[in-house]
């Protein structure tokens, strides 16, 4: 599907991209484009230059560059903070990085409509603080919303660890405005709870990675703050203990805000790199369990519900955490793990199954045994209320890099085709990018694929937005 | 857009359709096939007899009737409860009605993935039912819930009283069994919390009216059924008076499950044709207040402050609905408007235009400026919490036909511009339809429409899903 006869960004077109954007918001010189070439996939493998970088500042200058871009038939790759997870914002065929991260202001917040209006770039943790300091909750933020940016959660429809109870990004986005690849701007949803006037684009284009579009303002729906949080920490003494307790919290219709799972190993990874400690010892495995709401008294019941289920289905210990500041010792170890395992070894593929809450028990064993089949170390951590695992490719340091190479692609492989096994699929946040096209091609029905490629033939005929991800060049 | 260069359903066709579905499930008798030829829009005006209809049993089924319409050019309609609002299952061409009733099963409630598997043609007050049994909870569904089904719900991407809190029917859509237009049978979605691979195309059906293929099973996600419930009617000198506690209510962090607004005549004509009689001889109009929780104490509560708030802005009374009875006794009253209107007057458009609901205020005195200025008697009712109001246009019993003919689209039009206007929406909740569809290539930017029709181009390019609806042939 991908056109590779693009053309070059020529020393004309920096004109004009100087002219739309102002000259200092276009990037030509070769080590600033650096900054642009990558994001959190191994740059070594997934890296690329682009030719030019611009930062433009308002939707119509991007607009302007992208119906540039169509008329020369050069690629664009849209870009938020580059911290993304499967390639989504590498120039893989060069041509012109459009970075929103000049875009970054909190334009409006609407607490007679619970709304944001916020631009694309602006970093998610900013906007998050920004609207609790007025009581309000922007609750479909991913885990690194430290660095990430709105548009690129948009872009991959990021979830978390809150997804169980509150659900993913695009729950809680109202309304877009999206340069289309024609350099159209069109305004998708509104700040309006319902709405069937015509097909749901706007819930097409979350997810899309960029490929349908460059989304330069959204319009979220914020929910109160919470009044109350409280969090159990449970140990059990195998990965299995702990996973099976999970749909049986669930099923109880319980609803607790995050149920995250760590393996002895993970635990260990963070705690060494972050010098901390925490009673893991004899524990294979411990549930992080967080409940929120607004009514203390009905928080403390559930919880005290959830430990005894726990203790009922083996649980070695419950210890509720007392303040927050043990609570937040304890959310540092889960956030860094993935973050100690590549300091602990680099060379890994960061994972993000998804499978239904049922079956994370039956994943277990099937990770063990794909560790010993390709001698990989793969922790096991990740979002277990939803399903959501991050089954982890880490090198074992004394593997040749010959051998991981031979493996890795294999591993992955089997890892998925057991994922769609079990009725999973092989994202659940992180998205396809270049890094599972041909994944997605092998394992994707080529009826459900043709109707995505189709969806973006009419959109972007073509193909400059993000040419090469999610499609493989050949399906 | 449209083509209408459609073939005819030879008898060699029938033929065709009778090996497919068996012989006792195609219908040619065209008394039979009146019941196929209209939804509850008014038949005189939209009505249409299909040259055929056909009842399969299986998915199977439905994408070979789906291959041999598409090689013979015969335009599909899909049908649920032919319930519908706005035309969308009437088959404007002729062609092959494909009615999913006798695809009525509820296959299968998971209750360790909180999920249930169910046939498009399933009765929705049906299913809600059934899982209610086992303490689960379909918080989607719509308030005409005892005649739809849960294909037409998710074709029109159905809304009702309860979307305040639980937001409308896509949100508890976890998959969808899909036949193409091209007759191929594709899974969309799975039991899955979080999943990002590739184009949401799950969303992009949900709500596109049937013209992107047949729902024919989906995975509905269920939560825990609320524990406890209680009711608020509050009465107000004015329908503004009632409309302004609204975004008070709302960006108080309060979360009811539905807020229904009914003016004085919506409630003394449906009290009149249900022989009912509510205090609200004094009332300009009425707020219908429901919580629904784990916690009664927590609703209590809530139910005093929005109690409180409603008072200290200017409610009449303040009535807690004691006991069940009670509280269905008003629901009933709401619920029965449409139809007492229609007695009424059969002669009218049901309208369910939506607005932020901030402006809610500001579109009352506009529907009493446009009822004087053409004549209509304009009840208002419908689910204020969401912005989504039943301006309903109903003929003065003393007006001409003719009048309310030459008054109607002009009326129609003038209040969809100013709800656009608003920064709403033409419908809510009922869908585009034929009904809509001229005002929707009016209202909509060119652009967006373009984007739309490009997908439905792309899918079915020889236009014989559903053909018709949302698109006009011109645009």
């Amino acid at each position: 599907m991908n056109q590779h006869t693009y053309n070059k960004v020529t020393a004309g077109i920096i004109e004009e991209l100087r002219a739309i954007a102002g000259g200092g918001n276009v990037i030509v010189d070769e080590e600033k484009l650096e900054t642009y070439s990558h994001d959190e996939t191994d740059a070594q493998v997934y890296g690329h230059t682009p030719e030019a970088a611009v930062l433009p500042r308002t939707a119509g200058q991007v607009a302007e560059i992208v119906r540039l871009a169509n008329r020369e038939r050069i690629p664009i790759t849209p870009r938020g903070a580059g911290s993304g997870l499967s390639g989504g914002a590498i120039p893989e065929y060069g041509g012109i990085v459009v970075s929103l991260e000049r875009m970054n202001r909190l334009l409006e917040i609407d607490r007679d409509n619970m709304a944001a209006v916020v631009e694309a770039g602006m970093v998610t943790n900013d906007f998050a603080q920004a609207v609790q300091e007025e009581g309000l909750f922007f609750a479909g933020y991913p885990m690194s919303l430290q660095t990430c940016v709105i548009g690129g959660n948009i872009a991959e429809n990021a979830g978390g660890g809150k997804a169980v109870k509150y659900g993913v990004t695009g729950r809680y986005v109202l309304g877009l405005e999206l340069v289309t690849p024609q350099g159209d701007i069109v305004e998708l949803g509104g700040k309006l709870a319902k709405d069937v006037t015509g097909y749901d684009l706007k819930s097409l284009v979350i997810g899309s990675e960029g490929t349908l579009g460059i989304v330069t303002k959204a319009i979220i729906r914020l929910i109160g703050y919470p009044a109350a949080k409280s969090d159990l920490l449970v140990l059990f003494k195998t990965p299995q203990d702990a996973i099976n307790v999970v749909p049986a919290i669930l099923s109880r219709g319980l609803s607790p805000t995050s149920i995250e799972f760590m393996d002895q190993l993970s635990v260990h990874t963070s705690c060494r790199y972050l010098n901390e400690s925490l009673p893991y010892e004899n524990a294979g495995a411990m549930l992080l369990i967080e409940l929120d709401g607004a009514n203390p008294e009905q928080i403390e019941a559930d919880l005290i519900e959830t430990g005894k289920l726990c203790e009922s289905r083996g649980a070695l210990e419950v210890y509720v955490a007392e303040d927050r500041n043990n609570i937040e010792r304890i959310w540092n170890v889960r956030r860094n793990i993935a973050e100690a395992f590549k300091v602990f070894s680099p060379t890994q593929s960061l994972e993000d199954i998804v499978v239904p809450t049922s079956k994370i028990p039956l994943m277990i064993p099937e990770l063990e045994k794909l560790g010993k089949t390709y001698g990989m170390i793969i922790p096991c951590y990740g979002h277990a209320g939803d399903g959501n695992l991050h089954a982890t490719l880490v090198k074992d340091p004394a593997m040749s890099m010959q051998e991981w190479n031979k493996n890795e692609a294999a591993c992955l492989a089997e890892l998925y085709r057991i994922t769609v096994g079990f009725g999973g699929k092989i994202s659940g946040e992180h998205g396809i990018g270049i890094k599972r096209r041909e994944f997605l091609r092998n394992l994707m029905p080529a009826a459900e694929l043709e109707l995505m490629r189709a969806v973006k033939q009419a959109w972007d005929p073509n193909n400059i937005m993000n040419p090469g991800k999610i499609f493989t060049s050949h399906n």
